[in-house]
């Protein structure tokens, strides 16, 4: 009973022949339909937890349970460091997933998960603002050009045909390598632009917040000058004390989080009292004809990151790779002829010659 | 940057190489050693969180993590099915364990914690019964005899001279196959024979209570005719609503929890108030020439499974790895040029297919 190891060169496989933008179609279309039938029997997912440090870098390393009650269970690991990118050319967000029967607790697979990190965060998104956001939506505003701001393009650009692409970035090095970055994105003749914070704010149709601002050191912007309907998708907060959205425009705006218990822990709902806060992604969701009465008013999607779109991207990744034939599978439990022997996966001849030393 | 991937091969090859009995011998001295000169400012082991569920079949599954402060950080993730040995020809017990570096939060590693789990549960029992078990003690009393057992009788064996191992499993198939199972480990001619469950109680010097019992059915021996000086391992009782050892007998012995948070919740300390509990097995090792004046009274090790042990054995596996050049590199984390760009680990040849598609 083996499991199935994916290698990032499995992972390219198996975006290069279903296509990134496929596959990023099918995680907004699972999202969306996972949350129109959820049903608290269907799953179980408890709120995340982790490792937070200052030594020898900040940094913060936490795992994202997921359940299919009766079927499986996925557990991400994720580490956020933001001196990754300068100090050691690495990702801010490394992550793994990993995936386990239920029925026996097998391991049944282990895949990188540093870019469905990225994929399904850009798929919560057009989720979320395909509902929230205007329908005639022209101009997408980006505050933080990192990684996580070319997945939010990504997924927005699937639901909504921008005109506009502004960009603002406290890095002017970073802002100036996003358009070599999205230049794999189809993105239908949308002009990307760098341009100031205030310009940003004041002509966004949709804004996203993808900083890693200090904690303690937001919000990202100002409460001013921006238009009526504007909706926000605040991806960066994710931490105690970590905010990008002013207070005043979250108390004035219609606010659905991913995961309520998790906002109100370390997303902008951090700042709002429980009435202050609205519906969550799956209350939105399936109430979501209702829901997009809310365009014409200024809406806040507070996205800290929820297990259950890893395990969802997980589970079709998986899928991808059974049909691909990708992936190595690997002996990693040691398990051998006697389920009741921890030790018989050492044949006999090992085992005396342990004896023998 | 890969991440090694010990497969249960590469820990056979391991095992084989190092000895059975010497990484015993070196995970006994080690959770000694790391007890002896534990400070909270050097580790942050949180309690362990899992799913449990009744269907399809009772199973718990579980993530225990651990961090060496400013180095590493482990988590194991185990499976807990009792119907697997007879439906599935599987462990009741199924598990892996990963290790992360905290400075970037690279996955450092993966491998088997199947037989890790049994090896550090039984150096964990060898640790507390050096300190609280008779000197003189000559017999070992086993109820349950499946997987776990093997494991305590190995742990035990590093540490005492036993002349008898007396068994009694509910389950007769499982008290027969014990001899043959136990075939591999250095017992300097201990007799090991199956007993009614009234005389292993009433003969054992150290009592280990490694069961599956139900939540609600325990205990699982009487506090009836026990030597004054008795030494109780309670292995089995990691569950809430799961006991093993009888409340009168707690009450009257000394009482050491491994990781007293986690006992309360789900071990025999379950059935104690605060003031009933003594020491923690960190505290038990770092006065332990105090503590050994309490080989004369009933004393009890209550050993729910502690993530210090699994982080302190997956170190030690993976430092051998390392040494015998065993395991598989595998690039698992999707990085490439551009740490800002989560899709650059595509070649721009393979982003252009995506969008010619």
């Amino acid at each position: 009973m083996k499991t199935i190891i994916l290698s990032a060169e499995d992972i390219r496989t198996i975006v290069t022949a279903v296509g990134l933008d496929t596959l990023m179609d099918q995680t907004i279309d699972a999202l969306y339909t996972t949350c129109r039938h959820y049903d608290d029997d269907k799953y179980t997912i408890p709120i995340r937890r982790g490792f937070n440090y200052h030594h020898p870098k900040p940094g913060l390393l936490e795992w994202m349970p997921a359940m299919q009650n009766g079927s499986t269970a996925s557990l991400k690991i994720v580490g956020y460091h933001p001196a990754n990118p300068v100090e050691h050319h690495l990702p801010t967000i490394l992550s793994v997933g990993l995936t386990f029967n239920t029925e026996t607790g097998h391991f049944i697979g282990l895949l990188d998960a540093t870019f469905p990190t990225a994929l399904r965060t850009g798929a919560a998104s057009a989720v979320a603002s395909r509902i929230l956001a205007a329908a005639d939506t022209k101009v997408l505003g980006l505050i933080g050009a990192g990684a996580q701001a070319i997945s939010q393009l990504h997924g927005l650009s699937r639901v909504f045909e921008f005109e506009d692409v502004l960009l603002y970035d406290i890095d002017r090095s970073v802002s100036n390598s996003f358009r070599s970055r999205a230049a794999g994105l189809q993105l239908h003749g949308a002009r990307i632009k760098q341009a100031s914070l205030v310009d940003v704010c004041r002509n966004a149709d949709i804004l996203c917040t993808v900083t890693s601002v200090a904690t303690g050191k937001g919000p990202v912007f100002q409460d001013v000058d921006l238009k009526p309907g504007l909706h926000v998708n605040a991806v960066g907060s994710d931490f105690p004390g970590k905010i990008e959205v002013p207070r005043s425009l979250l108390k004035r705006s219609f606010v659905c989080p991913d995961f309520r218990e998790q906002a109100i822990h370390e997303g902008d709902c951090q700042q709002l009292s429980a009435s202050d806060i609205g519906p969550n992604l799956i209350e939105l969701v399936k109430s979501a004809d209702t829901y997009t009465e809310k365009r014409d008013d200024t809406t806040v999607f507070d996205s800290t990151g929820w297990a259950l779109e890893d395990h969802i991207l997980i589970e079709i990744l998986m899928h991808h790779a059974h049909a691909l034939g990708c992936g190595t599978p690997v002996q990693v439990e040691s398990i051998a002829d006697d389920p009741r022997d921890p030790y018989s996966f050492l044949s006999t001849e090992d085992r005396f010659n342990i004896k023998a030393l």
